[in-house]
């Protein structure tokens, strides 16, 4: 329930600043009229994915500080606090060539209680907002994100490097020779840092880090350990393509994805996702696109001749792959919501029941018998209380069922293949058959696998 | 989640001491091998009850203070500590008699940390424990659980009264003139106690009353107000009366029962859980005479004559009353687990699958078309589903869905009475179909309604 951690942050609701005046000379956009926070990443621009993985975080307040081709940018952000319902200030920052302390301090006079730094440029996990401002802000100091894992940090030579010492930063620096992390650009900071910005543009120091530094002078640089949270700082072209790839790669749900969707589905849908994720179109869109792919192969069934079948089988196969883009598209582009997860749910469902119906009714064309039709139902109800048994023991033990090999087995991907394999052979209702007993035979393995575990409290 | 109060207290993992030592003159049990600490209410002894209460706030470690017959009592104790795997200490108090503070006094050895007492002859709401726990204890200190609604006080006669004042107690006594509240017999203590008790022992003062009464002149003596949770003081035979219909009114679930549930099913599964109580049979095990007698149901409706199918509806009304027993049962004596639970709500799902291909089967006999089978597989289908939806947003939402006039409608108590209708005049299948559609129409209403509500984070 991770959500619990997100109302942390939001609670505080502190400003957040994001830099985003620099000009980005080592990565151009190829258009013109636009910045290098206007670069897309499937559908989302850098400065779009910063706002809204903080306000997945819990945040709502920004302020945005642009300098280099400001009047472009800042019609990008009303866009964007339109299009997400955001309060988003702007502050304009004119000496934003001398380094990015300037654009901090630039912010100095709209803030007045602790606030986040981000960076336009950067991706991160959201959660590392939510962890970092669990964290105790020193009186009169910061705290900034750290990653320790060195060897893992993409172009470390550009990167800003510290020193930590049991949690207390003790030097920063591009060009430090020892240190044992690396800056995140992610900060959470009392108003201290104005006066430190000062301290340093006295002797001519523009950059936050000269800032920082200041404040590790007076020991009050605190360190968060960000562990194997993502973060990447878009620098380069290469980085850029970097963050393609890292972004896809996490849209697979190790938790619990099974056999099927991970070795077959994913690499398909995640295609698809990335083609779909350049469009508008919205993850409850999608889901009923799978819904009708669904229906529409059940009908199919009906016919009940081979190439119909056949071509019905692929359909279910279809739908099964469209159902992960959903929750991909979701992932890719913040738009995910309980209500989505809830309906392609019971649309999944419906979709299920549509297909067994399909089937069972072609079949008993040919098997015209009562047991025809017992068989597709008592397939079908082991389907749906395959997945019921997991929703109600989450709303009786509050966490997820434990894994089992049984249980991935008789998931829907795994279900929906039989059945487009089932369809391939033209035994779709043997298909159905089958993967129904072992879906009556998982539920009665995980009744005896709960109450003998949980045998304490499971006594008959 | 009331779960999450439980678990504070059970961290804290603070002694109870029960004290079970004084005669109880003015309610003698009938048995002569018998203390009043061991009269049964619904099958559990009143100290049985005590410490089942203390164990489902989370607390483990009891201590009971014997005097009376201790023989006699402690013998039972032995058994309960077998029973329910219980870590219960006996503490023996010769001097019973002079007051039941000596029999507090009777542990000082036994306590290092802070401590709660009971007495063996009080019901009460396990919360009001959790609760308590949670009350910061005063240095020296102690909190009463205090009861303000006095006029809802049964026997306020022979109640302690205690005069309480911006959350401490500053009287206490049987013949307070003026007071504001009730001693619930329920107490968080420091070790300072013992002090107290010497110093009251002193003045030949020997009641746990004349022990608060010294910490109340040093300041120290808090209140908790228990609020509208539920306790009793079983004194006489009228209060032991008055205890059973207070228990059996807390079986209705307000919260979750409908229409059929509250007015036609409970008043009947009342009286048959209050009979099964004295018998040592499990929730489980009526789960499954639940279930039995839904598939037993399901058999008989496939006969098809009128004799049969009347015969089913009873049956499948008889099935659904049973349905509310092992939960009464459950919490009647404490015998709730989450496996119970969801063991249940599965069953249920093969009762309704079963008595639905009972009824489609024999109107398929009369009406061999393909839409008899489909009717009565749509109609299953939103049966389940009609469940599965509020299993899912829970999942999603971290909350229960919100009522509904269409969901009560839709629920089980509701649709297994539709069917009982259905099968008196001889129309059970039209019934499964009546029922059905308004299912799937309970279904999309839940859709838009969830969508609207939660506008905002659920645009399409």
């Amino acid at each position: 329930m991770s959500i619990i951690g997100t109302k942390a942050a939001a609670e505080i609701n502190n400003k957040v600043v994001i830099l985003a005046a620099g000009e980005g000379k080592r990565l151009r956009t190829k258009k013109k009229n636009e910045t290098k926070a206007q670069i897309k990443v499937y559908g989302l621009s850098l400065i779009q994915r910063a706002i809204l993985s903080a306000k997945k975080a819990g945040l709502s307040n920004f302020i945005v500080v642009v300098g280099y081709k400001k009047e472009i940018l800042v019609s990008h952000l009303k866009k964007l606090s339109k299009i997400h319902d955001l309060n988003i200030e702007i502050v304009e920052n004119p000496q934003w060539e001398k380094g990015n302390g300037t654009s901090v301090y630039a912010c100095h006079d709209l803030i007045k209680g602790n606030f986040f730094i981000l960076m336009c440029d950067h991706l991160f996990d959201p959660s590392i907002l939510t962890e970092l401002s669990k964290n105790n802000l020193p009186e009169n100091g910061a705290i900034l994100a750290i990653d320790k894992n060195i060897d893992k940090v993409f172009d470390l030579g550009d990167a800003t490097k510290v020193q930590d010492q049991d949690g207390s930063i003790i030097r920063i620096g591009k060009n430090l020779k020892s240190f044992n992390a690396v800056d995140t650009g992610i900060f959470f900071c009392t108003p201290t840092i104005f006066a430190a910005l000062e301290n340093a543009f006295r002797e001519r120091k523009h950059s936050l880090s000269d800032g920082i530094a200041r404040i590790i002078n007076l020991d009050k640089m605190k360190a968060y350990d960000i562990g194997n949270k993502f973060w990447l700082d878009i620098d380069t072209e290469k980085s850029l393509k970097y963050a393609k790839r890292a972004l896809l790669s996490q849209l697979n749900k190790i938790s619990e994805d099974g056999f099927i969707s991970r070795f077959v589905n994913r690499p398909i849908s995640k295609r698809i996702s990335v083609m779909l994720s350049y469009f508008p179109i919205s993850p409850n869109i999608i889901t009923i696109i799978s819904f009708v792919t669904g229906l529409m192969a059940a009908f199919m069934f009906i016919k009940g001749n081979y190439f119909f079948t056949l071509f019905a089988g692929l359909l279910v196969q279809l739908s099964s792959i469209i159902d992960g883009c959903d929750g991909e598209i979701a992932r890719l582009k913040f738009q995910g919501t309980p209500f989505g997860a809830w309906f392609d749910t019971i649309l999944d469902r419906y979709v299920d029941t549509a297909i067994s119906i399909g089937i069972g009714y072609s079949f008993w064309l040919t098997h015209p018998g009562v047991l025809s039709w017992i068989g597709c139902i008592l397939a079908l109800v082991g389907f749906i209380l395959t997945s019921y048994l997991k929703k109600e023991y989450f709303r009786r033990y509050f966490e997820e069922m434990p894994k089992s090999f049984i249980r991935t087995l008789t998931k829907r991907d795994t279900r929906l293949f039989v059945i487009f394999m089932g369809a391939i052979i033209n035994k779709p209702y043997w298909a159905l058959i089958s993967i129904g007993i072992i879906s009556h035979i998982g539920i009665g393995w995980s009744f005896l696998e709960i109450y003998f575990r949980k045998n304490h409290s499971g006594r008959m």
